[in-house]
């Protein structure tokens, strides 16, 4: 059940604000993960250097730390920034691309949540089950299980590590641990465009700049993916010209869209 | 001279069994090689650390290696990763991006050659002749030579090295040192568009996961570039929009398109 | 004042020399970049590895040194590249991206200044503001301040290093410390697009490979941008397309358009 007012209020809050959000992110999807934040209002700003990630975490209001294309000296920053956006309080979001699919990232996702104490977590199906045992595999970046059938361990992750967990997929799945909210928005189409998952998690760091209640955040940040995403799907005749759209919806959304089209 | 039916018969099995193709490639075209292959159905993924790269071949159908934005860090997890490919046994691809423009790029492109035993190297016609005769110059990464006066170097570079050539231009010439295939298709306005050869050195990654005849995957893969591109380009009005139709045309690529639209 | 004439004359140049622009930029603009140096006709190279910098430099017409997401190793190809372009006497134009946000980047800005001896540096208004006063800030890599508020900035910035600066904003301002140009063409959507500066300066890069009156240069380039924006933003219901818009109308540019819609 996702309360519509608060949904709204969290939106126009991004869009008053305009909140600084730090993203050490990879190199496929910064550009449209800069673009989507834009869109919908926030300031984006990438920073990976250990010269200047802490000072750059001291002026953003959420930190979100995206590992798709880790290599040590990125990691060093990710652990650097993301433990002194920990100690001053703002939200760490964390997308840990392709855990599963190698150790190496499995160990650095594991890690980066045990010192960063990353606020949500997203991923897909593949991944939140790799997270949890690391016998689960994945396909390179793409999930191979459904995902509701990584609901068990999203909140035992959740559980564990006192944090939001959000599954991507056909429906999207938000838990904190005990209480599950779903968001039904959405299209196939999606998981044919690189980095729409990212994007998602970098969205979820704008809202979580404005609502403290990271469970609420993260579940209005995926109401909004979805419901971008279902919009420009209509209008594309492909994945091409889809990108471009779900930027657009993101940048026109309003309270009548989200009221007309937001499936509860 | 190509054969429909088996174009059609790879383009199927691309989109059935979704080849997970391993991508070190430039920081320009992550992007848009990753929506490419996944526009087509293949499953992308990008990974350079020397941490990972041996345990993402593992469970890779091929790889893709492109030099475009090279360092020293990345040649090294290239070679790890080429080799651990070769040794696998699936095929490894390789785009030589501005050989000839600087001797570190000419270098780096002739020992991933040695070392890894590409499959297929795909290249303009200046960088596949500087390939041959390091003399040979290249205008940054952009092509000074007409791509039928690299066709006896594209010979000798695939003989010597048990390889197929593939030469990217108006027309694309496709060569394993004995026979060459020619693709007509495509539009002078994919050359204005930034990394569409690299697209197509991926696309090749993904044909050559399913067709284990490269020389026809190499075809293959070149003939379903210039098809799209060439519709892309009819619908649009400038080299913007053209990107994003041309991942449409890929997604949507049906047998009646490729009937209707290949020049043979 | 604007002269069109001498305008047309650069585009022309431009479109007819295609001059190599050797860029050393950030991540997130790779692609958008390149794009726009292709659809305004020049001939992108990205290149950052110390072993080919030089080598790069020495083929091409302009250099480009971006320090969007900086770090050492990239700072020091940037210093080599900047040394020989500035060495061999072609234009180097600098875009100090994020300058204020982080002392990193701020000195790593007046450090290529000195070092390199830019043609040409352009920032938004905080940017400029924090290269002649350290204590003034920037978030992120969003201005906060307003464009005709760093006049008296850039003047000084202009005269102290022989330079030409930009601002850009809702209007752009050029100054070589004494004399003022100002482009009023542009879009406000153009600010919820990332990398519309950096492209600028890319597009200051291949306009300074033709004029050597490098306040021209940058003048005319700033005006190809604008009209090309606000064209762009007319036609587009968001952010999203209006990317793809902004390359159409680059590509499409010409004589008659510049005549119709430059503000002077």
């Amino acid at each position: 059940m996702i309360d519509k007012k608060q949904l709204l209020l969290d939106l126009n809050q991004v869009r008053e604000k305009s909140p600084l959000v730090h993203n050490i992110t990879n190199y496929v999807v910064m550009n449209n993960t800069a673009n989507a934040l834009l869109a919908i209002g926030a300031s984006p700003v990438m920073a990976h250097a250990m010269n200047e990630v802490e000072d750059m975490v001291a002026i953003a209001s959420s930190l979100v730390i995206n590992i798709g294309t880790l290599s040590d000296d990125w990691v060093k920053a990710m652990l650097l920034a993301g433990k002194a956006a920990d100690k001053k309080g703002i939200p760490v979001i964390l997308d840990p691309v392709g855990a599963g699919a190698t150790s190496y990232r499995t160990e650095t996702s594991l890690l980066i949540i045990n010192e960063c104490k990353p606020s949500v977590i997203r991923g897909n199906a593949s991944e939140i089950m790799a997270l949890v045992n690391s016998q689960n595999r994945t396909k390179g970046v793409d999930s191979i299980a459904s995902s509701d059938s990584a609901i068990d361990a999203a909140k035992i992750l959740a559980k564990i590590n006192g944090t939001i967990v959000v599954i991507s997929g056909p429906i999207d799945y938000i838990t904190d641990g005990d209480q599950i909210s779903e968001v039904k928005n959405g299209s196939v189409m999606m998981t044919r465009v690189t980095g729409l998952g990212c994007t998602a998690t970098a969205m979820i760091g704008a809202f979580a700049a404005v609502n403290s209640n990271f469970f609420e955040a993260a579940t209005h940040a995926m109401a909004i993916m979805g419901i971008a995403g279902e919009l420009a799907a209509l209008k594309s005749e492909g994945t091409g010209t889809m990108q471009l759209h779900f930027l657009d919806e993101l940048y026109k959304m309003s309270d009548s869209t989200i009221f007309e089209h937001l499936k509860v």
